[in-house]
């Protein structure tokens, strides 16, 4: 039997390990085994080393984590028809049955079956992941793995959210964007890309403000505590017709609900605080708060259709897959800008 | 100068005054003047009574009130066209411009100038009403104005909330209703009348989901504590698609949030406690939380269509319009079995 | 190796013949062995015989033919969690890929890889049949497999097209259905279980019109020549906003638009003739032609929570798997009232 | 009484002739006397010249034409509320009623009892025009009525079909357009705004090939008689998901049709031809014919947002009132680069 290398959990509060591992095979129909290419390095995985995780994914250690991949395919179960040996290809972060009522309605985040590599199962941190044929979608030539394997789970995150809100917006709506970091810097890109609708950045960095612009807003708003009333005045007084919120926390919520137009739809993406809303609010302005998980897997064919056209970029910051440790110390440190990305 | 009856608020926290005032006019091109067939009696006139409407309608005493109303039409403008005189009419509660960007989408609603007879202006405690003909809708002559009326808010706020669930729902999916009172009940019969889902009513009192499956509910479950449970074996254990929240209040919203499916709708009507829920659960289990304000005009003729083929009724208590005060004090000794209504 | 019997078309322009063939394995992951409790004998059989899908289907003869097929879970595959061995089932007639963009979006009548058991490869005139856990939709206790095997596809079509129609009408509209015929019997019903709308019901055979009413239908036309003026005059001169036409042949089409109201929707599902229209009809009303094929896996389980509630039902004339040859024949010589049914 | 300048239809197959006629006064609520600040020169006009237009207007003789106006608000009666003096403005092509169905539900264009400038009343080739508060939309500052006149009637029409298709397309879709002339060009503008998906463009002129791409289209195709393969070949073999056809003649349709996707859209604007399609072709692909008409007043206000931003320009000659004729024959004989105006 062949091995490579992976990077394990081993113990919890524990640095993750080296180790070699046994190579993955193709042995079940929809099987595909890939050749990681890039695997994002994400704050999620701070916290499943401290333990956070534990509880909810159940996972015997140890494990390999990753769950942001990208690469070639490198070997296909006997029922595989979407990808050949060789294709670039992007995952989707979620294994789904395909068989239940969420996944035969295209919804399949929701699938009743799933297994999520890199959290309950090994993940793209190594040479070699096993995924299935429903999990891999191919990439355009013009794409590296390394490039847009954050786009897999962050990436994407932000896609399903900003097509949601673009979804219903016209050329005459404001869509406000909390938070210009990692998500939002997405998002707003997105948006730009599938709605005429005014973008309306609030963030208390003025540099990531600057760099929204630079990717589509058309106006940044800095969080000084006099934001609500910046932005009722850009929507001539009424309050705009969408909110994406990737903030989540630290007050957020209850200013951006002051934000919103009668109407108007508030897309939960940051999570931390609690919302809180008095229900005679919801009624008589008629608002909705709106849940956002990841993408789909046709989210994630959009995205990368509009990857392919260069609509949406990521800064990446790469390191060798030998250099994880590093990888990590900088992503605690606040060092990395853009996403780290391993590369074996 | 011609004058009426018409019940009126001379000063808050004191009772009702039957008075003569001047019979209203259509002087305005859409004018319309209703002769009032019935009027309903709501709890909201208790708190205007109570002075609870006083800061936010800022109208002047003495003026009439009453907003629930039906009658025939009696006079119109010179530019009215969608009704005639002799017509049999329901009124919608607002009066709106027409002309802002609400009203031009047909969500008049949120019309940027709207009037609100029987809480801002004068309302249809009385012998004739002054409405506009954009408010004016037309009834079928099988239907009676004093057996509607109470349709023309109460039931009209529950028909929007039924529709906007209705059209989500499929035949495998369950509504869940919590509380079968007076807005339940009609709920109950407009999803009966959309949509083939099943529904689950939720009711502390034994006898309201008597009625409830009497009108239409596939199930009735006792909010005795053990409701959420109840509601979750009903729906294999999934929760349900959606839930439309006749209460607000006592902790409902923390309990019916539980009964929901994966990416469910929660439909929220009845008001007094906070919607409080942490973002991460929003996001995770990808629900929404949908504000329900009353229905739109187009609302109204369509609940009149149900109405008009008996798929909708309520039950009412008559009074003269002289017995105003008898009313109010059986309504607020909870001695009305389904709606009062003065009838001149 | 076992076997089983199997009435096959041995060559075309020549009659059926029952054979001794294997029993079909479940080798494959999905694959799921169905003994059948019902096989519907449908027109589309007796073009088979006559060699009208040979060149379409490419089919290799002898093959077993049946395409609405209904019965128990005999063995499955190691992959299938949807069902289990002695289920009872419904299949849909399509076997599809899961993988294609169609699939992945729930559309799966449009699978780029799909087979069509009774079509293009063995059908379920047999005491078994293979096909995919993607194809297999569990039933109600309270169903019979024999009483159900027509809704799998003359029913699915039926559901389609009216499940698509109800979604836009509202309790103000009309749908008229033309064609009171196998599909047209159940799209009425289902129309009737998915919305307020009024349906209007336009035949050639007074009988026909009867059974509509009885099942559904608030009218009754009779295609007399007169059918177009009788429709505008029930739809206030402005014709019906939606129509579903089962028929598509004589005149049906021109004449169907004729009874549009303007942006109204015009749904095909018989065919036969050229849809033939002025583009300036076209865009002067704003009138849409919507094609309709058979429904999808989704729309099989909708339309079978409908069944098992009753709302949905079928007459059926079963023979014995024996009888083929009779059954066949009554079809040709239209002594079948509903649907022919074999059972094994 | 004042009076003013206005060009007028005389008499058919007669040329147009300048007049002193009365200056319209803003005598009803809801009047709007509107400045002209120019008037779109159409096709639409030559042909009512030549009288195609005279049974269906049943217009009396002599009366103004012109049917694409801006300008500024002169004068507004007792109830508008939307624009006032001063303001500059852009005209929706219809008056309506705003209390039919069609205009309760935002869908003006189908107006029970609308009136038509320049087509059954008197229009724009003239110093002051009066149409309503319903039709006046207000334009951002940077415009100028001369230049966004055009698009008021053609410009809205391609809006109206672009926006409905750009409503359902994907950023991995593709959008046929036929025909890059006047109204194809605007839509391909706004398909660019609303819409990532790829834009195809089939034309039988390289030079419009050439001007659609420099305004958003990612491909041209030349209609030589290859253009069917072309447009399969660049859409995978598969086909595109939805088509605008802005020809309608000439053999656009069948051609059309072949290019579209299974379940693909058909957007009809352009006429002449029939439609001619077999039933069978419209359900065994399951597409849609789908008509289209001027856009509705929020169209018009959803295009203006975007013609303010600089996202939709069009080309116009301007031509003083007195010119008219000139600006007529310049039109008749193919002179006019883009659109002619004639500016008082």
């Amino acid at each position: 039997m062949s091995t490579m290398r992976a990077v394990q959990v081993v113990r919890y509060h524990q640095d993750l390990k080296m180790a070699e591992v046994p190579m993955p095979e193709a042995k079940g129909p929809l099987d595909v085994v890939v050749r990681i290419g890039g695997a994002g390095v994400c704050r999620t995985d701070l916290h499943i080393l401290e333990g956070q995780w534990a509880e909810k994914s159940q996972v015997e250690l140890p494990y390999t984590i990753g769950h942001e991949n990208a690469g070639w395919v490198h070997a296909v179960g006997s029922a595989v028809t979407n990808v050949k040996v060789g294709d670039k290809v992007i995952l989707h972060p979620l294994i789904t049955c395909g068989l239940c009522r969420a996944c035969r309605s295209g919804d399949d985040v929701h699938c009743e079956n799933n297994q999520f590599p890199g959290i309950d199962t090994n993940g793209g941190y190594a040479e070699y992941l096993l995924t299935s044929a429903r999990s891999t979608v191919k990439i355009d030539d013009a794409l590296e793995p390394a490039d847009v394997a954050a786009l897999a789970d962050a990436g994407l995150t932000a896609y399903h959210a900003a097509a949601k809100a673009a979804k219903r917006l016209t050329p005459r709506d404001t869509c406000v964007v909390i938070g210009a970091g990692g998500l939002g810097h997405i998002g707003i890109q997105v948006l730009k890309s599938l709605t005429p609708a005014g973008i309306v950045v609030v963030d208390r960095n003025p540099a990531a403000l600057e760099l929204a612009k630079s990717v589509g807003a058309d106006a940044g708003v800095l969080a000084d505590g006099t934001q609500v009333e910046r932005v009722l005045e850009l929507t001539g007084g009424h309050g705009a017709e969408a909110l994406i919120d990737f903030v989540g926390e630290g007050g957020a919520t209850a200013e951006g609900v002051r934000m919103l137009r009668r109407a108007g739809d508030y897309y939960v993406v940051g999570y931390g605080e609690n919302i809180d809303i008095p229900t005679i609010d919801i009624i008589s302005t008629e608002i909705n708060i709106i849940g956002n998980l990841v993408g789909s897997y046709n989210d994630l064919q959009d995205l990368m259709a509009l990857a392919a056209r260069g609509a949406v970029t990521l800064h990446t910051q790469k390191y060798k897959l030998d250099d994880f440790q590093q990888a990590i110390s900088d992503l605690d440190a606040g060092k990395v800008r853009g996403r780290a990305i391993l590369v074996p």
